[in-house]
């Protein structure tokens, strides 16, 4: 046991793939890959060719996901999954997604170089709809690999008016192949996926890796908060119905709920839209938006209780109207805890300090938490940066977490998980 | 002495002739009626045929200001002006300006009748461009009156491209007159001016009539407030620089200094525009405008400095840049005492309760304050409403406005206002 690694080659190795990768795009100024565009299938080709060279068995499923199988007891043993995807934002960084599938990659080139055997498989995948950039969809492909692709999806339309059907028989894959995407439960064993943090908690903490403990529940909310129009020059300060003096109250207040949440709760006003918008006029209408999220959905649904009650307090106070819509909730995925423990062995074998977190992003790990257990591993991004050209995680961080990922695998055992309902390491 | 008047009758005249007035507008839908425009032209022409039905002689001068002239000492006698503006903003109410022009034609009318005979005489003015809706100037007509008049004004531009001269040449005047529009200021003693209030203290107070003790002061600021962009759900909230949360605890600021003011002060944050501006993304960058207001230029200067402390301690605080920029300022114009005393006088013989109160909103005597002593007559309007449809003041209210001027009129003696200096009625 304990392959000999190089953590600088390796990160090196990591770096120059991903600049590879990155230059797939539907621009040469900057990084946009959309699912089954052109862009798509080379970065899929680039990624089959990569897996080939790592030992692994390619296959492409019917949304184009690309799969790379290792199979030493034989193609009917249960399979570990670990991946990540090759889809991007527009104008995205080359870490997001793509750093995953490369570190997975780089992982079993080291695994299947050794003979190694094993009474279980390991599947790399590299799934091409995790961003819903394209069209409207949530996690489509990863999805598709739960089992829990709905065909809702086949009629949703990208900008240009091409629906996801006519894309995906466009990319050369046949819809009614699609059930067959999917994993038969009892032959899974779990989904891990490495990604980069997209925060900025492992660089002040000062670590380069991270255990996620959970996929952040999340709530949006619209806000309304009614007041009265007057002139700013006329109407006395205490006969005034400000609706935008009561929204900053109400921001301040989902401020104040999530610092007080004991789980890594944060939540964002990130619109505010006032009416009229006059210089000279008293707000009459605000509305705002509230992004909450949590890794205990307690812990979250206990906070937009309190945040309804403090709007009503504060609407109240100023003779304000007040209307709140949820249109956005999605539950907590906790990350399966023996995962979790087996990634924070991985670090420590790789001489770093675990760092416990919560993922506040969307992964494809909340599709595939509907098919078997799932756990993430977090690696440092330069200021937190994500969703942006400025996007970077360093070679050193990367070598070690390709590194951490060998020795989570040199380690994996199929009964320990198999036995794990507690949550306590066996 | 003590005209006898029939309040009702006044108010009941006062309405129809507003009615009559209203329906001159560019559109048959609204009320919109800009300077210089065939709708001007109309307007001007029904006010002189009332000045002319009062008794009044009635000239116009080169920028269109329709002026009634009762002279009982002839021609080269000091001059009281009473007038208000018959312009409009677009899509308004019809009592803005025009009340004021229609009460004092009605009062003059009442005067001339009786053959009174005075040492001064009494011109009525219909100025043309208060509301500066159709060119971006302020008080131009006004300002001509009162001597003060720039000649930049000719080079300003309407959204048609119309220059202001061009429209004054198309309207019949000659820009070389304009100095001579200038009232010799050694032959005026005093600019009076009814208007409907345009707020609701009186609606409040449940009295018809105020009495303005000054045209507040106004200071404009845009305040930018920076921080630092991030996703919405894996920035925790210890490490955020939320540019929205810094500027509404400082649009409280701006709140919480006009309430603690002793001098009316109003204070409006109006406008608010967020960047990045998405549900899901910590807002960096925020702008906002605060409009403030008050009857005291210290008080003003004052609440300024005030905020500018709260601002930089909130952004110190959170660790946001922040940078003010006053953009417009005004200084108040204080109502010359001994007119104030005279008005409420007028309002007490009328069986009324004279409210004192600033106006928040600027008007003609702004201008006419550089000529002589202004002196102003509020007049309740429903729900405060203006600039809108909906604008209204009861005809009983203005059958009080309009006596009330008789009895300003008949009670109004040269000498004791030229020797008012110290404010102390006489």
């Amino acid at each position: 046991m304990s392959i000999p690694l190089d953590i600088a080659a390796l990160g090196e190795r990591a770096a120059s793939m991903i600049e590879e990768l990155g230059a797939i795009s539907q621009s040469p100024d900057n990084l946009t890959r959309f699912f089954l565009t052109p862009e798509h299938r080379r970065a899929a080709d680039l990624v089959g060719r990569w897996m080939r060279e790592a030992g692994l068995e390619v296959s492409e499923d019917a949304l184009g996901t690309v799969r790379g199988h290792w199979h030493p007891a034989g193609p009917d043993a249960p399979r570990l999954l670990i991946g990540s995807h090759i889809d991007t934002v527009a104008d995205a960084g080359k870490y997001d997604g793509s750093m995953g599938v490369v570190l997975a990659i780089l992982a079993m080139q080291a695994i299947t170089r050794l003979g190694l055997t094993r009474p279980y498989g390991i599947d790399v995948l590299a799934f091409g709809d995790e961003e819903g950039t394209r069209f409207p969809t949530t996690l489509s492909a990863s999805g598709a690999v739960a089992g829990i692709f709905s065909p809702a999806n086949l009629a949703m339309v990208d900008p240009d008016g091409v629906s996801y059907r006519e894309a995906l028989v466009a990319y050369g894959k046949d819809p009614d192949d699609i059930p067959a995407a999917a994993y038969d439960p009892d032959k899974v064993i779990a989904y891990v996926e490495a990604h980069i943090e997209q925060g900025p908690v492992l660089e002040a903490e000062g670590e380069p890796l991270g255990v996620v403990t959970a996929i952040a529940g999340a709530s949006r909310l619209s806000v309304t908060v009614t007041g009265e129009a007057g002139h700013a020059g006329t109407v006395p300060m205490r006969m005034r119905h400000d609706a935008l003096l009561g929204a900053a109250e109400m921001a301040l207040a989902v401020e104040r709920i999530a610092r007080a949440d004991k789980h890594g709760m944060v939540a964002t006003v990130g619109r505010m839209h006032i009416d009229p918008g006059s210089i000279n006029v008293i707000p009459s209408r605000v509305v705002f938006t509230v992004d909450l999220r949590s890794g205990s959905d307690t812990s979250r649904r206990d906070a937009l209780t309190r945040f309804e009650r403090e709007a009503h307090r504060i609407a109240g106070q100023r003779q304000l109207g007040v209307v709140i819509s949820a249109f956005h909730e999605v539950a907590t995925v906790p990350c399966y805890q023996d995962l979790q423990l087996r990634l924070r062995r991985a670090i420590t074998d790789v001489d770093h300090r675990a760092i416990a977190m919560p993922s506040g992003a969307g992964h494809d790990g909340q599709a595939m938490s509907k098919l078997c257990p799932i756990g993430m591993l977090f690696v440092r991004c330069r200021g937190g940066i994500s969703h942006n050209p400025a996007e970077f995680a360093s070679p050193q961080d990367m070598g070690l977490a390709a590194a951490a990922l060998v020795r989570f695998i040199e380690r994996f055992q199929l009964p320990h998980l198999e036995n794990d309902t507690s949550g306590a390491e066996t």
